[in-house]
């Protein structure tokens, strides 16, 4: 222990200001800590006895003891409590920020990466209120969503890991834990669904090609860090969902807009553009224009893919809400050289802030996909994964997936002939071949505009009116693209009757627009 | 609709083979639509009406009208059920696979990425059974959860979403709903999280710099792609956790290993490395060998990026389990100039699989650091946050922790006590000098051994006595770098008298092995 230094840079505790309340010996500690830290206590001083301080900051004695033997067990301070404690040597103390005073400025330096500044330009989608309104897209029935069951399969789980010896039948040999698990999946879920997309969806695959995601964005994020190279371009429909081009991005790769026609993605404008690395697109219905992909862009897409040895990444988000016959088999189905990744959530189907989704990839890779996980962030929650297990194991997920199916066709035809009856007969002539286009499928309604300008106008009404509107430029807007313009209307959220209010509502929020244009 | 070819190409029922049981019409639609890729059934060639291929197949006339329907909402058949059907003219059909026969070759081609290749030689700690083992690592009592506690939290949620316009006081103005949410994390969860690091932990912090992740594996990985650019040095502890080496690999940067002392990270060796983006660190207890950094270290190591302009990124994984004394206060507290990020996570203190962490960064990176957020899984599981927000903010974190800090304490006091009457005495001479570390916090003990070879021994010999033990080499080896040796024992995730047995089992078993060297 050093000799006693003068008393200059002793404690003096009669500039020590205590808050009244709880945390006295931390505020005690965090000020002795910042006086030695900043040389106000110099190194070697010794400090007053606990009696002494407690004493002149008209503390408990105990208190002034919790706060020495924390800077003890740090090492700002050597000695024991009751035989002299003094301010350890210290070498290289920290500077006074620049301007003097603390807490220091604000304004840390600025990370220097590409990422960080394509971040900083990306726009997401902004988060909204919790409760949905009319015509928020985007979203299924969650007033449908059944609450009460999932809480029940969810504290059965709780019961069971408190009771691991009673094993029911449905999980032997699956047990599970609270501690990490593998991650690729819990391995029952992945069977199920793999027999869901075998069964429901046609698309025949295996457990050992089904990669559980923290819903379709993870999917997204972990295609592009695998197969992307920074500089390689990606093809993008466009206008499209935006946060998938950020996604895509991620690895440095270009995101390059391919533009649509009524059959989808155009065959001959994305091999105008050269050598791609992969597409994304969402075939079962296009986001944001609905558009449904013919089954002859699907064939010629694939051979495209295969000819210049380029991925496809399928995004199915909203693929079971078809309501013209059955469902249509994902473009996968079509591809015979495994160059197609199939992206699939329960987002649209159960609820978004679940966070589950799965991506279907060669079995070859699901081994170093699951490694990519396991290092971005493991797993996905394991109490999540074993209740959607037993949903769907149980029967609920399909009965669910029919009854959300009914709830969006008749909303889907609410919105329709409230349009029809309400809205339309309110636009002028000129506005009249402004069609809605057809919606065969989805969640959404998407309503083509003339120009930017007046789409900006509309969603500005209709918030006025207090109604939601995406137009393309806020949801499906890629950087540095043409200006396709309209509007999508997410029709599955609320009830029939706020569907015909708020079509009501527009028809007269507008009008001032569409009598001066 | 094209003219009806000669019948040479039309169907031939008789080769078409069903599998009893379900799903007749999707094997019918699934062998129709495969003879039509594959040119077996030509473009415009008339397909058997409904009912002769019902006859043919023995299968009713409605099975097959399904099929029929799915095959022309797709776009591989013409016409009307009923009335005619004819096999679409499509271009460019899917080639036979190399060889003939399908199913196609397995073998995707693989992807060409640097990513790729280093997730491909990543050995992540393998995933153990179930069941929590004496000496599994990295776990901690998971036995003391409070199961039926956060199950009736949990419960609660979803009464409350049930019944939206019931809210209770605790949720007024904190709404949440199943759709999506805010990406930097719940705005209550993270002032919950504020708070407690500012009262429990010294760590003064505002909720506007707090970003909830799932778990501190992605707050490494998002500092790691927000932070580092391709060619970049990163330092790292070594021996250190080997799945944030991965981590920080993510963006192409280069992890170079540390050497460390009975101080922590070897500050004279880190400054010989030269230039560096940033150092990876267990300052509290070093990840696996348990050292704690010492205050001088601290002090250098942040003086050391502050003039190399490089981040520190702090991983407080375990930071709690302190016992001797208050537990540490974290480097990032000494950081005058916030080049510290700093990663904590409930994974230690409930259980993993929650995936739940955070990353504490300056205020001003918020807004880009949600954005990476919402562009890799968008945000976190809205139950769970809810949930944790809760049990945060009625107390039971806090009881719980300090419950786990005691559970955590008699373990280890258990597993010293064993070991130093049942094992210490049972090894040769040349053995007695391999002391174990000191332990004064966290969930494991740490062993050195002078070799690698004897380190592999001694897990088998382990292993084969059915107690899992984590070598330096499995659990925190970096690639390319000396040997360190040593055995990672876990002790908290047993209870007392599982650790006693397990302990005698290993001098058991390991007997042979000593007495031979």
């Amino acid at each position: 222990m050093g000799p006693i230094k003068q008393a200059s840079l002793t404690l003096d505790p009669a500039g020590m200001r205590l808050q009244p309340g709880q945390g006295l010996a931390q505020q005690i500690y965090a000020q002795l800590k910042d006086k030695i830290l900043h040389g106000s206590l110099a190194p070697n001083a010794r400090l007053p006895t606990t009696r002494e301080l407690a004493l002149a900051l008209q503390v408990s004695r105990n208190t002034v003891v919790r706060a020495y033997e924390a800077l003890i067990s740090e090492g700002f301070v050597l000695g024991r409590v009751g035989s002299g404690c003094f301010v350890a040597e210290l070498a290289k103390l920290v500077a006074e920020p620049v301007g003097g005073g603390h807490p220091p400025a604000r304004g840390a330096v600025a990370p220097r990466t590409t990422l960080w500044a394509c971040l900083q330009d990306f726009e997401p989608t902004p988060t909204l209120g919790p409760q949905a309104r009319a015509f928020r897209h985007g979203l299924p029935a969650l007033d449908l969503f059944p609450h009460a069951l999932w809480s029940r399969l969810q504290a059965r789980f709780w019961r069971e890991q408190a009771r691991p010896r009673s094993k029911s039948p449905r999980q032997a040999g699956q047990t599970v834990s609270l501690s990490y698990g593998e991650p690729a999946g819990l391995p029952r879920l992945r069977e199920l669904i793999a027999a869901y997309l075998s069964h429901s969806r046609g698309l025949q695959c295996g457990a050992d090609q089904v990669l559980i995601t923290a819903g379709s964005q993870q999917a997204i994020s972990m295609a592009a860090l695998a197969l992307l190279r920074p500089g390689d371009r990606v093809g993008m429909e466009s206008p499209g969902y935006r946060a998938a081009a950020a996604a895509l991005g991620l690895s440095g790769a270009q995101v390059v807009p391919v533009p649509l026609d009524g059959q989808g993605l155009r065959i001959a404008a994305l091999q105008a553009l050269g050598p791609l690395a992969m597409v994304y697109t969402t075939p079962s219905h296009q986001y944001p224009t609905g558009v449904t992909m013919s089954l002859q862009r699907r064939l010629d897409l694939l051979a495209w893919a295969e000819r210049e040895q380029a991925w496809i990444l399928e995004d199915d988000y909203d693929g079971e809400y078809r309501f013209n016959g059955v469902p249509l088999a994902p473009l996968a189905t079509l591809d015979q050289r495994q160059r197609t990744l199939y992206v699939g959530s329960f987002s649209k189907l159960l609820f978004p802030g679940l966070r589950l989704g799965y991506l279907v990839a060669p079995a070859a890779w699901l081994t170093t996909l699951a490694k990519l996980r396991s290092v971005l962030d493991r797993q996905s929650s394991i109490a999540d994964q074993v209740v959607m297990a037993d949903f769907m194991a149980e029967g609920h997920f399909l009965r669910h997936v029919r009854r959300m199916r009914r709830a969006a066709l008749e909303r889907r035809d609410s919105f329709l002939s409230a349009w029809a009856q309400d809205l339309a007969p309110s636009l002028p002539l000129a506005y009249r071949s402004l069609r809605m286009q057809p919606i065969d499928a989805g969640l959404q309604a998407f309503w083509p505009l003339p120009s930017r300008a007046l789409e900006t106008r509309l969603v500005a009404a209709a918030r006025a009116a207090g109604i939601e509107l995406g137009g393309v430029a806020a949801v499906g807007g890629l950087p540095a693209h043409s200006q396709e313009a309209g509007l999508v209307f997410g029709f599955a959220s609320v009830t029939p009757p706020d569907i015909r209010r708020a079509v009501a509502a527009l028809a007269q929020a507008w009008r001032p627009i569409f009598e001066r244009s």
